[in-house]
């Protein structure tokens, strides 16, 4: 097991690389759950996540030989980018396994760093048992995502910049997959600051580690399914789990709907763009699921940026409506001129602002003569929602709510 | 005229409040336009936007007499929230007027940190005018966005915290709206280094800032219509222009289309949401406009974050689909059993993800008997799309682009 030398250590390695990311109050955040917190913005680290971190400091302690011959892992997220990276920087070939059905725009942004994607598999666990046989076949060194020492003391030089801005941090919140970042701010943390709390987070769809930790035995799921794919890990690692049964303290995990809604609020009050791994911690802190005591001083890690747009855009939507500032209504309309003109004037009285609309006379259930006019609009809240329907009430408009 | 001295007055002034956000390195643009590019990340300041610096700086000078009589503006943007929670700090009474129609969301943002907001008028300068009026009837004191030489002074410090990080600066990109922010710059940097080049930057929409330069008089503009509504200002201040042509090196534009592609690449690349208005800069350096020499050192000020998601959604939107990575199809099919699922078959066998359909066989230019369906594709970029082109072509199915 490492200890905190090798953090130390792995500091100095990765100070020629790392950007200073901020660990900044959160205001909104801290008045919502009455506590002091701090975001550690590790999105906006180099490749948009703290995995340079480990795959660097694992990298840059190859030996001469091992360097000669390159490094292979298997991923097709922010890990890849971590190692190809890393072997950019010290002129070493490298080679990324990916399943075939990788979306082109991961393969690019890491082949556009430098290394070789060998796409192979139908799924991560093919893509990955390939990597290893080629591995084996042409010598080269594995860089594991997580089950590595010099890995877990990469990551745990974030634990080193957070106790150096607030030592008297109270509890820190972990994003956790496979177990490499909080096994190494876990050490970190804990040799500097023995008292601290370490809370890690699992997404509800994929908690083999949260099992793991209760059941104090590797606990592996028969499948994973959440929209924070950075932590979409399906089988516990016997290593990060030793580590995470000697230093952490709880387990908690959160669910997509929360995780969406911590999207939606680092954007809109925080103005960054945060993965869902990356989420979970203010995820569970708006939820009040971190179990932590009132006026704790608290600092989450925003792990990654690396979501997908489409993503995104879905997250607001979604979110838009669940907010009341969004309202999807079908109305049945007699199909004769002026009724739709009547919706809209029935509509705007209401200071409701239109931003979708459809038209619809062919559906089955309607009698003939009669259409359905399917409306989006842009509310102000659950009280304007409210004086919406009653407008439409009032106006004899027939209506569903989508 | 305020000169450095009063810029660095007003930097201790603001010690006790200001976020202390990172002025970093933009390894994508930089690579992008062959210059070295420094990101000030102002939308990570506290209230979401540098106009904090501003109005606190002039709050922070009322005396006693003014500071009991309390404080008034115009805005229903970040300047509204500097006022207010420069107001609230100092424990004064403050009163922001905003047009009627402005949305419940920044009115409540406002009021939450406890400002009177005054709804009046159909537009900013009805809004305004009242302000002006009740600021005499009450004898308040009246905090303009721009054209006071304490709120530049305020702006200014920005210029010494890039500078500080970074003397040897060729150039800083500025936003231009009333002129603010350009003039605390440009004292402060050309003071520090007199060599340093400042450009500003307009909408296109709202660009009389620039025509006033050129002219080297105030011209104002008809009207203002532009995605970067913290800069929309219609008529240019004599104050500000003043400052503008004594110190500003040149006034460029970029328009809508170039600042939504800024905000999505800010967004996918830099992980930061930024609002139009602090994008111009990334806009003016990806489309070639800054007129700067290759390898040039750049400071780009990332002014502000709040922009409404329901635009962020949008931009996304048209973004994908001008990266030829969403298309959308009208496919004209024959209404009977089975067409449909041909024509999933053959976009399936083009790998191309279908994210949404419509189906409609009641269009007037339809021949009787045919449909069109209406199909969002999720594409990898502008070869996979031709790829679908030609397997639709090649199974005989007609269709156009929407």
């Amino acid at each position: 097991m490492i200890e905190l030398k090798d953090i130390r250590e792995a500091a100095e390695r990765l100070k020629v690389v790392l950007a200073d990311t901020p660990f900044a109050y959160g205001p909104f955040l801290s008045q919502m759950c009455g506590m002091s917190v701090f975001l550690k913005k590790e999105n906006l680290q180099i490749i948009g996540s703290f995995k340079l971190r480990g795959a660097f400091n694992r990298v840059a302690t190859l030996s001469q030989r091992d360097r000669e011959r390159g490094v292979i892992t298997a991923s097709a997220g922010n890990h890849a980018q971590g190692v190809a990276f890393a072997a950019r920087y010290f002129g070493i070939k490298s080679f990324i396994a990916m399943p075939d059905a990788t979306p082109l725009l991961k393969v690019n942004a890491t082949r556009d760093m430098g290394a070789k994607v060998l796409l192979h598999g139908l799924n991560y666990d093919e893509a990955y048992l390939y990597a290893e046989n080629y591995c084996r076949e042409h010598d080269l060194s594995f860089i594991h995502p997580f089950a590595d020492d010099g890995v877990i003391a990469g990551q745990g030089t974030l634990a080193l910049e957070m106790l150096a801005a607030a030592p008297d941090l109270d509890a820190i919140l972990v994003p956790v997959g496979g177990g490499g970042l909080i096994s190494g701010i876990a050490v970190g943390a804990k040799a500097i600051n023995p008292k601290i709390k370490i809370i890690g987070i699992n997404a509800s769809g994929a908690n083999s580690a949260r099992n793991s930790f209760i059941a104090k035995k590797p606990v592996n799921s028969a499948s994973v399914r959440t929209i924070a794919d950075g932590i979409a890990v399906r089988d516990c690692s016997p290593l990060t789990l030793e580590y995470i049964l000697k230093y952490v303290d709880e387990m908690i995990e959160v669910d997509d709907e929360e995780i969406a809604s911590a999207i939606l609020f680092l954007i809109e009050k925080q103005k960054l763009v945060v993965e869902g791994a990356g989420a979970v911690g203010v995820a569970a802190l708006m939820h009040k699921k971190s179990g932590l005591k009132q006026k704790s001083k608290v600092g989450v890690i925003l792990s990654g940026g690396n979501i997908d747009v489409t993503m995104l855009s879905v997250i607001i939507e979604k979110g838009l409506v669940k907010a009341s500032r969004k309202m999807n209504l079908v109305v049945t309309l007699i199909d004769k001129p002026g009724s739709l003109q009547k919706l809209s004037a029935s509509l705007s009285s209401a200071k409701a602002n239109i931003v979708q609309i459809d038209y619809d006379r062919t559906a089955i259930s309607l009698d003939y003569g009669d259409a359905y006019v399917s409306v989006s609009l842009e509310t102000k809240g659950a009280e304007h929602q409210e004086e919406i329907r009653s407008r439409l009430k009032e106006d004899n408009f027939i209506f569903s709510e989508a």
